[in-house]
């Protein structure tokens, strides 16, 4: 006989995955099209980085040197953005459908993504320590904040919704629900931080969001539902089976 | 005997899918091209929100808090075109393949769409009302029927041409056709409703956009012919069937 | 005894496929960047269409209407650049891998259509006529020529490679030889014309290139090689076939 | 008995593929992110390339001519961009995997294509040879050195973490260890150069970028573990084998 996976891990006594609404359909689409927006938003600040016009007798390197505050933006801004494509690549390799309400939620994140250059270079003009400078850090911090907390609903949706791969422990979906939270709220203090110390705030928001450069959590799969390999994902086509 | 599922519905008893020209192809790259630009379109308007150059004196907030006419596009935009978005990601649900003359009216329906951020944002100028508001309404609440209108379009050429699920119910596309001709009515009717009150018009344009929101219909099919689960979809590989 | 279709057409009798150098691959990937660099530049030039800044007392529809340059160039940018999509989308379903210097042509044919929209508003600049006129059209002319002498060098290219189809008949592959040098030569005459008349040149690589609105020649297979169904394609994954 | 290509592998006597991190998946989305990124980047320039506001009476051609360095930036920018897809498209036919480093690691080589636009356009503003030429060409030269040298690091990475195709042989992951420090040393030399002789350096940095025109070294692998055609590559899906 020959058979799907999905059906095998019936088999094995898995309870079957609730029927979903009409707009459940796999992540490939979803995830094809948040990689497009997330690789619009990280390439696009280049646009601002213009050459400076430099006669024959300008000062060439004091001229580009001068644009600092434009190569960290777009360093800051890259960097922000690329670390959360990480976390969304990672994220498509247990997430195993969609829905109406979850494209919406994401639709919502990446606009919380999309944004992040602005806040980015408002922060980086005033990085330096000015009368506006906490203004500008309570901005950014709270930039940082907002697709943290946009994800961290994505999770729990995802989770109580059966969107993540119903072989993942309780224990696992549990990990995750702590982790964005603290992460959440450790951004959400870090905000509040700058309110009294801008630099103090700032620094920990920043540490917080470097944190993702960390290889995330081994995904803990139900005993005897292990994939067999650590290439076998979600979206993968079923495979057949001989017996 | 191995077969595939295309054939497999024949034996079902289907009606054979009628040949199509010379362009037929599946829906992959329609909806990757699609989605790539729905992704450009809704990240591009980033470009137009520039951070304020403001002294050490100045008052950032407020020079920030002047920037709410891009803000409110932007964000407005983005709504949108990703709830656009959404509906297309559905349409790709049930969709079965595509021809020339689709891939024609679906250009023409990426074209209307990604127009939006420019009357977006001249209505957002004249929303606090002034001389100009109505003739900003008009235009905007025209720019919201006009992907519509493609839209429906679409479906009824999608259906005629049998580029839909076959197994799908006359009746779901029955109502599918209703559906649409009855939300371009009410889009046709707010540009009319502005001409009167754009304050009314505009917010009966949102409201009918807004709607989408909303789960979309689930699909129903034939009698024996309904997917084996919820994730089976039209462009699915063909899944090997062992007897 | 179960086999991919790639043998399976050896045991038909076909010539086996000269092994490439080591750049061949599928054209998943090379599809993917040519759609995501075309959906760009068709979308980019929406950012070029600003929103004009009209004070309450202002006449809006009047400034407005004052930016049919733009709106022009962005519709005539968009239809043509969305007609090479359509091509480009055709050429896909017939052409079977990729090599180096094929993806080196792609290359260029792609830096050809993505410096459309300058020559296209060069020309609408002039289209009312004046003493620049002349220079805009041959400009223009000539830039709708560019993408498609690249196309025919492509399709040689292509076609003496063996990366088409290889069932694909003689005879087919003769007609897409004589139709694309055709419209070569066509456009090549319209940049001539233009010279004379550049309305007349315009007007004549204008036709020529909105003649590709017409849905391509169907493709034609040697006997007993046809495809199983219209929607079978180079790309699919191979499939299964019982004996 | 079925089963997939890499267990068949196994059963061919190769060591069995480590089992990686958390964050291991297949390339497909990689590869996809990665070519979005460089699509948008080879296109962007385009938006730096405005038509000229001629009169009736102005010279059109004169003033298209004065913009010669936009056309040649952009022409370069897109030659050495596409240089990198080219590169970057054969390498996705060897690597098999990806994890969460190699993902920061091809961040990191993005980052440096993306940003070529901006030290291209420098030099070519300074390329007739003026007072800031020296600076511009090391600048230039540079930024021709970075991505290569982030490529290389990316190589050494999947060599040894096994993210490359298994069935390479040792010789060939050595051959490419050794030409792509050469060639990193090599454009290092350049920028070196250009201190003495600013056209000297950017030359030679040019000839060793345009080195990548030519078509890469044929990948070899194990005896009796060659792929069975030059179009199966790493990331195909498991073919099914019957015995």
């Amino acid at each position: 006989m020959t058979n799907n996976s999905r059906s095998l891990r019936l088999d094995n006594g898995t309870v079957p995955i609730p029927s979903g609404d009409a707009t459940t359909r796999k992540t490939d689409r979803i995830e094809a099209f948040s990689d497009a927006v997330l690789a619009i938003a990280i390439t696009l600040p280049i646009v601002e980085l213009h050459a400076p016009e430099v006669g024959p007798n300008g000062d060439l390197a004091a001229e580009l040197a001068k644009l600092w505050p434009s190569y960290l933006s777009y360093a800051l801004s890259f960097a922000v953005i690329g670390i959360y494509w990480g976390r969304s690549h990672f994220l498509g390799k247990i997430v195993e459908k969609t829905d109406h309400l979850y494209n919406l939620l994401n639709l919502l994140f990446l606009a919380s993504v999309t944004v992040l250059p602005l806040p980015t270079r408002v922060f980086v003009n005033h990085i330096q320590g000015d009368g506006n400078s906490k203004v500008a850090g309570v901005i950014y911090a709270s930039s940082l904040l907002l697709p943290t907390l946009v994800w961290t609903i994505k999770w729990f949706y995802a989770a109580k919704y059966h969107l993540l791969d119903v072989r993942l422990t309780d224990e696992y979906l549990q990990w995750g629900k702590k982790a964005y939270v603290a992460t959440t709220a450790g951004l959400a203090l870090s905000v509040a931080v700058t309110l009294v110390s801008w630099r103090l705030g700032v620094a920990l928001a920043g540490l917080i969001t470097l944190a993702y450069l960390l290889p995330p959590k081994t995904p803990q799969y139900k005993p005897g539902q292990e994939p067999k390999d650590e290439m076998e994902e979600a979206e993968d086509r079923p495979r057949e089976q001989a017996t």
